[in-house]
């Protein structure tokens, strides 16, 4: 790998050339701080005395995260004038302490509230892998920095999804950890009860370096994993259904894969979990109430200035009743028990992560197509953040991209078993 | 101290003679199990091999509390015939294994919401001091067994004050822990945010011997503490307002005894916490909106079944909105952690349980009375349960009893060190 500086020029070269491929990606480059810490990640690797294996590698953040003197605008139009952040997140201090090079923050979703990813405020960056269709959201641009090169690695928010999405409709690994996991203070908040951060990346070796510093834990090595062995659970049937015939078809060629290493894949009857959160959440959403109350203010002063798309969520959330948020919370605490004791003698769940190949944006243009697909692609994600499991979508070998979305025990993020068991099933799938 | 089983057939005789003094304590009795347990401290006793400070010490429960074999009304008609626990919650079976002789199931308002003990189904036992009296709540019966020597311990539960009112007016030690203190599994919910459960005795020390076994501690002595050098905080302000004369004087002369004692008593301005539940709360409460949900299906269909003034205060929640809930929810972690750094440099604060005397039963016949006279009685302790401080009620030395609070700075419950310097207090004001 050449130098911090050479690869950081690179990428600043290529958003001044200012192709359609690397349009909207960024809402704002970081050019001189940037700069200045690949020289000295450069000279701290001359003298030998790298600070650990984020040292150096180009890193992007969501346009929610608080890096100091520059503003955060959550992908909004409301926040664009307003002041720059006094401090860094904790995860973006983090992320400087390891080293590593803060390019710009990435465009999202307005307020993150939406997987498909569109924009009308900052624009929609294309698909990493065809300009026509959509980046997934809400971390578009998070997707679209490591899928173009513009980022060896971006730090998403993952609320229904935001990480997975675009890591599967890019190309990408993307990791979504159990919300205690990393710090969210210094994070535009969409829910208190749902939002998790986690990185996207080539590999799920950067991803692991990424999750340790993001985690606050010491670089180390993730422990190696074989697939043999493996007990993997398909939770067939709802979140198998209304699926694109290439995704099914890439991931009963994975599943054959594993099984032919020696992974022991069984079907699982779940829907009676899998079909929860949608039951319970049949009158309004945590995620739709918990940004009412955030976005309370600015819904009767500054309607006008959100995507219509995204505010219709939020009045969605306004209608909820108290006594309902109550019981879906706890019928929610009630049923990750039930379903930690379901998974007892499962390694890992592993399905699709979204059962769409990324659509076109202009097959989304009317609310209601945009409604439609922004459902499916949550539908599967979101599921495993009403749990709070960790989950990693890893991409598939197939000409289109699909991933493989594989969830872990409780606790298996701590013990970092889902990550090495991930770099096991990646070794078989995407020999390098 | 005679036997346990001695004991036990005094209060069996005492409930037998059925005085007004002892009616409506108990909702039942366990006379055949607690003549058993009774019996076999007794032997352990004999035999030089007690279990603990707890063994053969008379334990009333109140009736919301599981106890397999019984029904648990929570003090409503609605639950009568419901079938028998089938097994002790964790408090129940804790107690049970430290030796603890289960004499019932106590009294209480109507699934524990009010603060002032009126029961129309199960009646209302009159005030320990003064039968015309009421006996606070919700936990009434918890109170009056103790004060009328009907149990030596009564565990009770504490969502607004329901442990430190009963305390307060009938002239015991009240002690309600943070709430993750005590297991709540097995116990009627009124409010899963708020809801603690804990004891009332006739000393600090009886109520830490019970909030040991309650939390599932090996039994140990308390530290010995001193007055001398206790840097105790006066909220002067909204908690000392609408107070009665009696109870503001006997508050004071506390105040005066614990400077003499070379404690060091301030002053602090704190309304800006103080008054916030309520500010915040304005417009429905976290303990309405939750009961709104647990009784969602009952306030359909069995609404004549409710005691009006509880029911009442159910439907107030039924009204609250989801985003104005998860604002209360939002700003009351954001304000623990600020009063968590003003009160950094004190030991306790110190304030009156309850601005009022007990009022007699018969002046809160009308609706208006009764609800001006509730919320005066949950005013002061319902702020540590929003806070979720450990606080203690303390006796003082008056004709009517007259409860004085010491709250204790986070984690002063788990270190035992709020009960200790209680006892310390307890020393001073009620020399034995």
């Amino acid at each position: 790998m050449s130098g911090a500086l050479e690869r950081l020029e690179a990428v600043l070269a290529a958003l001044d050339a200012g192709s359609e491929a690397v349009r909207h990606v960024y809402n704002r480059v970081f050019t001189a701080s940037a700069r200045a810490a690949a020289a000295a990640a450069d000279a701290r690797a001359r003298a030998g005395q790298p600070l650990g294996p984020l040292d150096g590698r180009l890193v992007s953040v969501k346009d929610l995260f608080d890096v100091a003197g520059e503003t955060t605008t959550a992908g909004s139009a409301l926040l664009r004038g307003a002041p720059p952040a006094t401090r860094d997140a904790p995860v973006v201090q983090r992320l400087r302490a390891a080293g590593a090079v803060l390019v710009g923050h990435t465009n999202m979703t307005e307020f993150a509230f939406s997987g498909v990813g569109l924009n009308p405020h900052w624009g929609t960056p294309g698909n990493a892998h065809d300009l026509a269709c959509i980046p997934g959201g809400s971390s578009s641009g998070a997707g679209v920095s490591v899928g173009r090169q513009l980022a060896e690695i971006a730090i998403g928010s993952d609320t229904g999804g935001s990480v997975r999405i675009p890591a599967a409709l890019n190309g990408l690994v993307g990791f979504k950890p159990t919300q205690a996991r990393v710090p969210r203070e210094g994070a535009f908040p969409l829910s208190f009860t749902l939002d998790t951060v986690g990185p996207l990346a080539r590999s799920v070796a950067d991803a692991a370096r990424a999750d340790s510093v993001l985690a606050g834990e010491a670089p180390a090595d993730l422990p190696v994993r074989q697939v043999r062995g493996l007990r993997l659970g398909v939770p067939r049937g709802l979140l198998f259904t209304q699926a694109d015939d290439a995704v099914l078809t890439a991931v009963e060629q994975a599943l054959s894969a594993l099984s032919a290493a020696g992974a022991r894949v069984t079907d699982e009857a779940l829907d009676d979990w899998m079909g929860a959160p949608f039951r319970l959440q049949e009158r309004g959403t945590l995620v739709a109430a918990e940004a009412a109350c955030i976005h309370r203010d600015w819904t009767e002063t500054r309607a006008e200035a959100y995507d219509p798309l995204v505010l219709g969520r939020i009045r969605k959330g306004q209608a909820l009743d108290a006594a309902t948020y109550v019981g879906i919370q706890q019928a929610r605490l009630a049923l990750q028990a039930t379903l930690d004791h379901r998974l007892a003698d499962l390694d890992a769940l592993v399905l699709p992560t979204v059962p769409l190949l990324a659509p076109r944006i202009d097959a989304l243009q009317d609310e209601a197509a945009f409604t439609r697909t922004n459902l499916l692609l949550l539908r599967n994600p979101s599921v495993f953040n009403f749990f709070d499991l960790p989950a990693l979508s890893l991409p598939l070998p197939v000409p289109r991209p699909v991933g493989l979305m594989v969830v872990g025990r409780r606790g298996r993020d701590r013990d970092r078993e889902l990550l090495a068991l991930g770099a096991a099933i990646e070794r078989l799938l995407q020999p390098r």
